[in-house]
């Protein structure tokens, strides 16, 4: 018996539902996964709960890879889109537990634990309104706060990472697990929905409870509101009354691709590092604490007059309190496409750029027109980090609540339309 | 102390060396990396041995993330070569321990252990001879063995995936490590070796005895020769008494990037899938056995007289008894670099690729002439894995044997010339 209440095979005898070849050895296979692992990390042999209130990969601690996947969907027959939610839904209710995908499942995961996957599924516009056609009879239900991102300074977005109507996020302790779990979803999504972009992401294996650094060497989450603490994340994360009822429970992905000129970078001083980030380097502590976690004072000054804190430090154009209290919850990613001597950015920074590396930004929020494009409308004019971030992809995604047993994701916005 | 024998600040204190900021906290920084480690996984706090007669990161058991690393040399003053040559070794020492590298340290290994890093450098045609000119003094030394790599039958080779002066790879059980390394490297290498292309490459976490799957769902390395047996490793693996004195003990690196058309191969059933390779998807067994570990029986036909292992099958191809009994040590990784619509293949299959996946193919060898080009040779040619097979980049690179404490990487090709 499997989380969602029938036996399923498990990943080891697949074959025997994939071709009928060992049939015959059916004894053999029928064993748990979980009882074949011998990883080297006891963690890694966990999942995650596909079934509930709200999606994982939102919440859910950060699993140390993730893949990235943005679909177009190329079907414009609604029935075909509710089939692909329901088969992908089925999907990965199965491989959030270590399981095959159904079909010809390839493989790659055999063998391998559940490794805490996550998958969460988000719509684009898209899915509402494309090209001028309301291919599904989904228009009247775009949610006001799907809007259209605007054009931030600075930006340099690439058409080939950016955009999309359907995005899936896999996030897992093991980046095989993550692959196979997109690669099941775009097999089955054959004719229906076809990938348009993807990018893979890394965290660093630090403790539950240290804050991973991100390629600039600095902590990244450290002012991040508390998971734990329901009452903030309906503050700030899950959509409310306020919303279209499909999305209630449901959060907006932000997501951005991050080129940052690291070989520019590497070549500041740590102080001045540190005057841009607005923190510490080793300790992570605002410039105006002692400890990671010591709240920033934006109005301390020093014996000048002039902000500790400087006026366009990254935290202080972060800050709540830069942002009439509003807070995102950031789940980055470190990226490492190689490199790449062709530059998206403007001169002067053009020449030399190297590395094609530095963070898949993911953020998840209430509302975006409060959340990052108010942040971000200040960082993208003011923020010294610019001279080192480029802005070359991303997209808005509006990911509904998680689903019961009986559902399948987006169930509700298909019900009501 | 670390393993040079000197007392060096430890990755936790490094902001003391790199700037003096915070020299008055020393007190607080003087920790060792390996106490404050608290990461998911004991094993990822064990470091690899940096000294010793071989480089490591050839018979190291394979971690689960690579990133290579290949390098023009822009400098042509020998001494400048030296020097970086003597840097490098340096800073791998340092890095191989969990410590950071020397000069400004970019910080995003900071806290992290050592999680088992290497380093292996290779030799390029190029450091011998390039566009005619002997930079270095060093043309007279050029291995036999370092031949220039024939095109091979549906090579498709991108000049911005191919060849380089030097190669570095780091291979890391944390991805941020490896990635942390190399970019030390080059950082240190600045105006005398400059990035010219990386491929990052992954593993899944599988249990020490478990061979891990490639992305197209098979066991990849079962038939490996044994790296616990030093005679095997001298046959096959480390140069001896045939190779100039500089190369005693080193050994040869063909790497491939090859990209595997997976949407293609994910429409073959598994039996055609288990009928090119050679083996079962499941259990790894040749076609001719029922375990991994089984010998391939070559000469079984079945009672129409067909070999069981066809004749084009890949572990066929590959089998030291078809190639007069060479064998490489191979230590591949998967990589995934996203997709790509532009397909370097020809066709029919220029169509519809989409993922830029596939394997980073590492061997070594004693000698690449009767090693990787003689087997590759016929399986060009002939395997029916070219179908969804691709090589996009790669090359050929002599590594030298490993060093003593008092020696840098190479010391003994220069000390000679």
């Amino acid at each position: 018996m499997n989380s969602d209440g029938k036996s399923s095979p498990t990943r080891r005898n697949f074959l025997t539902a994939a071709c009928g070849l060992i049939a015959a050895a059916g004894a053999d296979f029928g064993v748990s996964a979980a009882i074949s692992i011998a990883g080297p990390s006891p963690a890694i042999a966990d999942s995650e709960p596909f079934w509930g209130e709200h999606q994982g990969g939102i919440l859910t601690r950060a699993q140390t890879h993730t893949y990235f996947a943005s679909f177009d969907l190329i079907s414009t027959n609604r029935q075909e889109v509710i089939g692909l939610l329901r088969d992908w839904t089925a999907a990965t209710a199965r491989m959030s537990g270590g399981q095959t995908a159904p079909g010809s499942d390839s493989g790659e995961a055999l063998d391998l634990p559940p490794a805490r996957l996550t998958v969460t599924f988000g719509f684009g516009s898209g899915i509402f309104m494309k090209d001028g056609q309301d291919r599904y009879g989904l228009a009247a239900h775009r949610p006001e706060a799907l809007v259209d991102l605007p054009r931030f300074n600075g930006d340099q977005l690439v058409e080939a990472h950016t955009g999309g109507d359907v995005s899936i996020q896999a996030c897992a302790d093991d980046p095989q697990v993550a692959f196979h779990a997109v690669r099941q979803l775009a097999r089955i999504g054959y004719g229906v929905a076809q990938l348009r972009w993807t990018q893979t992401g890394f965290l660093p294996q630090t403790g539950p409870n240290q804050t991973p650094r991100n390629l600039m060497g600095f902590k990244d989450g450290s002012n991040n509101p508390p998971t734990d603490d329901p009452k903030a994340m309906q503050q700030f994360v899950w959509v409310g009354g306020e919303g279209p009822d499909w999305m209630r429970g449901g959060s907006y992905l932000v997501v951005r691709r991050i080129r940052i000129a690291l070989e520019h970078w590497d070549r500041m001083s740590v102080e001045f590092q540190e005057q841009t980030v607005g923190r510490k380097k080793y300790s992570g502590a605002p410039l105006t604490g002692k400890n990671e976690f010591d709240p920033p004072d934006l109005d301390a000054v020093d014996k000048d007059g002039n902000s500790i804190i400087p006026d366009n430090a990254h935290i202080r154009l972060a800050a709540a309190g830069s942002n009439d209290g509003v807070r995102i919850l950031r789940r980055p990613y470190s990226y490492n496409d190689g490199v790449n001597f062709t530059s998206e950015r403007w001169p002067p920074w053009r020449q030399g750029m190297e590395y094609d590396a530095g963070l898949l930004f993911v953020s998840y929020q209430r509302d975006p027109r409060t959340g990052f494009i108010k942040i971000f409308d200040g960082i993208s004019k003011l923020d010294m980090l610019n001279q080192f971030a480029t802005h070359t992809g991303g997209g808005l995604f509006a990911c509904p609540p998680g689903v019961s047993a009986d559902e399948y994701i987006g169930q509700r916005l298909f019900a009501t339309a």
